[in-house]
């Protein structure tokens, strides 16, 4: 597990790398001598070259130009915490601190860590790849690296473990909101935890908690949603059709511009939910759901009924109305679009 | 954190301190030499040596009767796995793992952290003192040495989260089983997580989990029971009136019978839960509950109310007839038995 850059306010200027990055980017020409970088940032000549370095292996292509010093020629795609955090003017949510790694098992798995070990609510933990994505029920999610987004965020909400699930519905609007603000496409919610594109799967959530029976010790969103994956990249034997946001665009779409504008419309959503209650986002959810009056089959485990939506409750079931006339309250299972 | 002595049946006959605790058991006037113990044990004498030196630490009264061995003379009041699970005959609980630990900051954290490293279905972790025994809601659980009975069990339950109280329930009539099995006192639940005694609390319980939305990962049942704790030892600022089984029997009660108890109790019905579902369990805890058509007051953050007892509802709500005739379904708080 190998940390990529971390932002947090407090230490923000203490980032040499952070800082080295501005620099080129103020300067014309793109041009910057060692000498005038160790001046202006206050360390030696040596730390300057070792930052450098790091940045190189990070992806940025930094050439030296023969008696004027550095020259930064391209940036990689990479989602620098910094540049995330830069302007996002949240609340809560990635406001203390957002954490970025190259490859990690699972960033749910990290953040569930931190949150064990007292991390602040709102802390958000992104990577670049992950190597054991999950899914729910313990199924796989395909984490290439470069291309995705893969964020999971620490709530401490003061709610009862059975209210849990009304922020899985939270994250879905979100991402919901982050794809409508950043791409043309307009996206759906699926029951319980997908969102789609034209029908086909393009994010999904999985909400993980640590609680005792009266009290939710915290919550952490996981957040997967498929930005600039090629078609190629997916695995042949999916569950349900998936795409990404660039396939259904037809073109590539900026994962820090993404990223950013989940991370404020979890953070608008958050502070509603906990000032105004579930009602709005579970109004928001049925406006953008692909559901609302819609044929589904449910399957779980050995069980299945067929029926009509009709909403969902407030523990996060699905409210059915099923073909023999009979209403149901489904908790857990797969849902096919009839 | 230091491990006391660990119980796990592939590994029994390598535990060399049980081993030689058996030795002296079965030696006619407890003496045994050390050349014997090294010998039918097949290790060093600097072994064996090591291992008394190591009981000796542990509490045993163990001295050297000069040119013919060891003698032990005294064995402390300490919860060895080994002789809890000797016979203990259960199928699942305590019959892979059984930890002791000598201090720990509380059990409940290590068996969460044991869990996520994928322990067993049925691990056990005891402690003979805690250094931050945990209350529910985040309260503290007094937890002197060598006198009570700390105790975190690990399931794997497959349901889904909103189920997972109905195993606070189960816990508690594996105590109120374990308590009338080995004192001849009459123990009463009182909802949601306690045992009383003449009224007064003799055990708390800490259920917690980890989950996703639709799916538990693992409950860790946490038991603390007053056994042998005197009336000195309790602070004199509780919320509620406590005892120990000893302050009400009238004399001490056996620690080893009494887990040995607990963790049959919780086999059968747990099983039972398993194979049968919630019902036995629920009937069982309101025949042995203090509150079935008691008048009581429930407070809960801000707000209160009074009513009588009607039962518990499957997700482990109290249900309740309010004194101004409505029907409520209490989902937490603090009882007050009228």
């Amino acid at each position: 597990m190998r940390e990529l850059l971390v932002y947090s306010p407090g230490e923000g200027e203490r980032d040499l790398g952070r800082r080295i990055l501005r620099l080129f980017r103020e300067k014309q020409g793109g041009i910057v001598s060692g000498e005038e970088l160790s001046c202006v940032l206050h360390v030696s000549r040596t730390a300057v070259w070792k930052q450098i370095k790091t940045l190189k292996e990070l992806g940025f292509t930094i050439t030296a130009v023969p008696s004027r010093g550095y020259r930064l020629l391209e940036s990689p795609d990479l989602l620098i915490p910094a540049e995330i955090a830069a302007g996002l003017g949240t609340e809560r949510i990635g406001a203390s601190r957002l954490l970025c790694f190259r490859e990690t098992d699972s960033t749910n798995e990290v953040a569930f860590r931190l949150a064990e070990e007292g991390a602040e609510e709102g802390t958000v933990v992104l990577a670049e790849a992950q190597r054991r994505g999950k899914g729910r029920l313990g199924r796989h999610w395909e984490s290439p690296p470069g291309v995705n987004l893969y964020c999971s965020v620490i709530l401490r909400p003061p709610i009862l473990p059975h209210r849990a699930s009304q922020l899985t519905f939270l994250s879905a609007v979100a991402v919901a909101r982050a794809v409508a603000a950043t791409t043309p496409l307009v996206p759906a919610i699926k029951w319980p935890n997908d969102v789609l594109v034209g029908g086909r799967k393009v994010a999904g959530l999985l909400n993980e908690m640590s609680a005792e029976t009266e009290k939710v010790n915290f919550i952490v969103l996981g957040i997967g949603i498929n930005i600039n994956m090629e078609r190629s990249q997916f695995p042949p034997d999916l569950r349900h059709p998936a795409s990404s946001l660039a396939i259904e665009a037809g073109g590539p779409v900026s994962r820090v511009a993404v990223t950013r504008a989940l991370l404020a419309a979890l953070d608008v959503l958050y502070d509603s939910y906990l000032s105004a209650g579930y009602g709005p986002v579970r109004n928001e959810w049925l406006a953008r759901s692909a559901m609302a009056g819609r044929r589904v089959r449910v399957s779980f485990q050995e069980s299945e009924v067929s029926g009509e939506v009709e909403g969902i409750d407030d523990d996060g079931a699905l409210l059915m109305r099923c073909d023999d006339g009979r209403s149901e309250r489904v908790l857990a299972g797969d849902v096919t679009l009839l």
